[in-house]
């Protein structure tokens, strides 16, 4: 199959053994397949800007245009498929529009390398993936945050160290994520704001012989400035992906622990919650059983994410320029996304449909856990606080102090620091999410 | 030695096994001894909040202030010292207001609890850590735009797969490192702008019975805004850590590639560059070198970063709130944290004291390396661009190509694209290292 | 599609949502078709065992193994495919045995349980990864052995800090990676040895109600012996797949480091040594270049393998049993042992078809790399190293020692420590290569 | 402080910043404090092989032996102390032979170089440290399987998913751990026999020009074969570390998912186990709680030998021979050695002191754990499994297969495959444990 790849660098010479020629393609092809849209919508701009300089005229630049359209509608519906008889995704677009429009397809390539044009669509890529983030992450806040608001007092047990602890709310524990996850927001518009910049038109990284108007081309693309000097350009790949994925790892870290929250909460043991059943799944040998699979494989995109990341990272041991090591980022960074995506994506629903069972939580509150509300009362009533702590914990020692008549409620309603159960702020949380960053 | 560490928690019922308390200790005191002002400097903001809502008087207040100021002097003198006699720096502060207050310093620990007086010192040194990156950072971008511009046209050959490819310049190189150190440099303050939150005042994760005057804490210690929710306080433990050396990481990548170049560049082979004489050292066995020691270790500072935020990921698969674990991000935190600062600090004044071989640079470029120009230059007159490279090519394989009178220097100017080496647009890349992030 | 997919363990209660059972299957079926044959074989084994034991009678047995036979078959020959209409391999087994045999396939599941069975056919699949790098390691360090021998006393540049530092030998160079090989190829065997035990019978961690004959279900596998704890059969998924990816780590390790040497080897600069033009591309821009191409990719897979460890150790952080995570250790498995054999194929080939300079390499010998040989010398004859060693930095300094008639080739025998240029001792690696391990 | 330090290599010529200075010396004062038995043992060796080439006479020899055995004396009683007077551990022993010893001092460093010294002493160290792991793991198996053999049949939940699954018992779990402990041993044995090579007289990575005693030195020095190839010496620095930190790693892996059991089985909601009074710790702000502090910074070294493991391999993207950047492999493999001897240390004393509460385990087994039971059973008597399954799932829905009379017991009983509850085979398991790797 391979060796109906159309070959652009081969000057007939060399006899290409096959086995290395996959070597060299790895996964190119199917990953180009990922990147060939954001190339086509590059190569426009490309040829608009060549026109605006003179190197094609008004004519060539609208049958190109059209040209590059029409390949873009034929991938969109599937008639175009980016397969191994190319090399790679770059080499698909001229051959088509030579296959089109003969001499004048070979035009495209003027004023660019295959080193900018692969820069430019992994911008794109890059800049539509954290923007693809930010409508799961901000639905994962809300319904966060919708769920602390209806069970804002509902008690259940604080833990650290997963020992229980205080008294606690689902409010204040839905109100943490909530949180983290307007936090994960904003970083990744910031990210989205650090790669704003367009590698277009720096070619190999020595720039090229022509005056391209590389600032409207950026503009053309959406880009919010240049990336000015074109070796930075080779040198800033694999270090922009790994921004990317650093602020997609912080999502999934946030994604991590509330799944192990909810792996934890739908044991037998703990039994607070129950998850939708379309988030479940039986088991092959026992019939008995109904499986939280989703919360548990939504503990693992993490670390694809942060692996992925330490495998761009060992890529670029390396001096300045392009190298063809470089290539090695493309998988990382698509699997990276790919996952990241798809784990956030699940979120809202997930939380949006968790059943409570508010008794087994408000049981599993014990009369020790109000010892910390006992310690702090003594100290507000002027005995140092060491000293309450320590008669709290002889008075545990001696097992006086097991009861009293509070409940769960004023335990809560005591709780009355800024964000602590009693003053959740949610509406500065609210406020946050919807903010510009 | 540990046997006399102060044990706040020991309630007089424990024969801890003394192997044990050394594996919980780990460094702590080594890494409290670097967070212990920070831990100070939030304790005095904690009693002027605790004053503020009558929990201690003002003479209270003024006077646990002034231990805390003395206990800091005493500190910053080398008067006091965290060694293993604590159990940690937390309990060293309070061991010291007792000592010296009686039962008022024990008043200082009303309101909050070791989870977030830690977080708070973290977050205090962790901005600083990334406010002292900002000199180097932005130093090394200004010497790097100092040298692209005295050097501006001084040609050097253009490497792609370390293979000679095209005239380029000192200038063109410099920049490049110019813009990445301005971006490193807009990544470390949006970071610093990201992490700046303050936790204290949310205790072990479920805040206090005490209406804590959060806002008022939280602006005396300097912080743009509350991190509003107790138990994400807890949560957000390790990954703003993660985020931090994610943007001190990306300084290591400018750091470790300028490195490649500089090692690349001053064997004999190259021999482009002289490295000043303080950052090269002599052979135990070989007296006729001098070795580059000195860029061979800048290389590393990357992996120790990269490798630290991968052991901060990997403590942080836990379900929500507190768990000892979260001590283990203490350690790589501060190893990145030192290894960045340590080897930013010494860029400035490596680049500012480069000595160039112009001559063996301008020697390297060889005469087939106008190829790229005369394809270019075919390709405007209107040959589309494949064919002309096509004939470059054959003209190279046989022999052809290989002379015309071109200078460097006219291949240098013609390369006019926005960026490269006509047109290095150093201005807007001054700019941008004054602008605002 | 993937609603036409078998759901074994559906009762017919679920209304699974679509995305969520994407997010389930993740890679699992592309996985999977690396596995099925393995899956096939213990299945066999399996049937088998429960003959044995009187679950089947002798003819069912017979039936069910013809069936899985021929699966293999259309398996291998591409008439069955594993595609989404399946939930995962395992059931695709089971369900084309229901097909062809009715009721008696229903019985292939047994006394096992998709836990067991996929960990039987990792297990088997791993162990013949490891038995497949021995091959082209094994000719990879001969390659280096018979490259060696041709040009032991070839004189070129030994470096240390990519510094010229001392004459040396394309022999030596060459013997350093032949016993690199070597060394890997030792690691792989013990490896091997290691991970060589059934887990097949385990079912899901607590084996099954049954007497099965595991020991020889064991050995018709080939295995060395049982892995006898149901729980640790679960609790071993992953670590076994970490122990195999850091022995082809190491050999990663290995051709990252010679790539790395070839790629320094054919720049302009050093030119010591030309590929052979099947491992080299031509370039989009530049018509005059040959890239190193593969040299530089055979740099990636090192990061590729070391990060699919790291994702996968990432995963273990968890209780003992089986959980869905566990399924997420899949994909950097297969990506590594991918990434890793295909790399180290090409090899043998690589050292065996490079071009040497020598006129290069002997040109690149200076005066001043004689001067240990000076200093040995004369500390030798009595004088201590270190005074040697300061008098011959003295000479350097003052340009006096900068000649004697020395040539590289006296130098080379002169350095007569054992495994030195003088005394190669490739007879001693080539013994160790054919050793057992 | 530094500006005392010796520097051999000071030719008188270099005016050395200090900043520089502590920039290349990093922590190596602290490290080669931790190296320099090691290497002083290897200086002893080296200096009985000069004397038996001549280059030394027996006197020479004598007493070069006696102020080295004097030195390391000094070191272990504390008299010596490595600091920063001293460049690293290998001047600092040159310089006190000198001092002791006048010129005769000079001559130990005869036929060596710092980089084959550095390399001998890990190697030892490596060694050490591997066989020092031998000891806690083993005992931490034979704990294992002595709680194994004493609750052999003492029932608990068997969880998969973390649900409750099948009865399981004490001892399955138990010997779950042993199996894999042994496993460890075994990785622990091979990987030292893997790195027993002396790589010293290998010098600066090209040998010397003298006829060196190479195997004899080895001998002495207890290694069990040349590390042949000098340039091979210098390029396993680093991919030796790495392998031994992998075999570190996996011990830490199984402590992590063991501590990762006792976290959740001493939470109030499993309480299955007490851990030993000295394996908790209070809580400074919460004076009703014990926390598992011990277990839980049990699951943190895990990560840290990982990520030291990925510290050094990025380090190793380099060309062959020595580098300074090698240095930055010690920090790491010093840090990821300690933290695993030290949490290994811990295990057989943990294991041997926990407190079971048989009740509360039995009474988590509930009746719709025996499904798996009953569907086996009627598997056995001739029902396809998958349909015995189904109707076991259906009573379940049903309500209606509640109850039987079954026992915990008895389900133990009849889990018969070997090594499943009835046959747990721990006479294989302890055979394994004392049997040579």
């Amino acid at each position: 199959m391979a060796h109906n790849r159309h070959l652009i660098w081969d000057k007939g010479s060399s006899s290409v053994d096959e086995r290395i020629q996959q070597f060299l393609a790895g996964e190119d092809i199917r990953l180009d397949a990922v990147l060939l849209s954001y190339d086509i919508k590059a190569s426009i701009a490309h040829v608009h800007g060549l026109a605006r300089i003179g190197i094609l005229t008004a004519a060539e630049s609208d049958r190109l245009g059209q040209a590059l359209d029409d390949l873009e509608a034929r991938r969109a519906s599937g008639d175009f498929v980016l397969d191994d008889r190319f090399e790679d995704g770059h080499s698909a677009i001229e051959s088509d529009l030579i296959e089109h429009l003969g001499d004048l397809g070979k035009k495209v390539h003027t004023g660019r390398s295959r080193n900018d044009q692969i820069q430019v669509a992994l911008r794109l890529y890059m800049k539509e993936a954290l923007a693809g983030m930010t409508g799961p992450v901000s639905d994962a806040a809300g319904a966060c945050l919708d769920l602390a608001e209806r069970e804002q007092m509902t008690p259940m047990p604080g833990y650290t160290h997963l020992q229980r602890a205080v008294p606690s709310s689902v409010g204040l524990w839905m109100a943490a994520y909530a949180e983290a996850f307007i936090d994960n927001l904003h970083l990744l518009k910031m990210t989205a704001r650090w790669i704003d910049t367009c590698p277009l038109g720096t070619a190999a990284g020595f720039g090229v012989n022509l005056p391209l108007d590389r600032d409207a081309v950026s503009e053309e693309l959406g880009f919010a400035r240049l990336q000015v000097n074109p070796m930075y350009a080779q040198n800033s790949r694999g270090s922009h992906e790994i921004q990317v994925l650093s602020a997609l790892g912080q999502v999934m870290l946030t994604i991590r622990r509330l799944a192990w929250d909810l792996s934890l909460f739908t044991t037998s043991e703990f039994n607070f919650i129950t998850l939708p059943d379309t988030m479940t799944t039986g088991s092959s040998i026992m019939p008995n059983k109904r499986n939280p699979d989703v919360v548990e494989l939504l503990r693992t995109p993490c670390g694809v994410v942060w692996a992925a990341l330490m495998e761009i990272q060992n890529v670029l041991a390396l001096p300045a320029g392009y190298h063809r090591d470089l290539q090695a980022t493309k998988p990382p960074l698509v699997r990276g996304i790919t996952a990241a995506l798809q784990a956030a994506a699940i979120i809202p629903d997930l939380v949006g449909n968790l059943t409570l069972d508010r008794q087994r939580m408000a049981d599993a509150i014990d009369q020790s856990m109000y010892q910390t509300d006992r310690a702090v009362e003594a100290a507000r009533s002027g005995i140092p606080f060491r000293d309450a702590y320590r008669s709290a914990a002889a008075a545990t020692a001696g097992g006086e102090a097991a009861t009293d008549s509070r409940t769960p409620a004023q335990s809560l309603e005591a709780r009355m620091s800024p964000g602590a159960c009693a003053d959740l702020r949610l509406d500065v949380l609210r406020q946050r999410l919807g903010a510009p960053c």
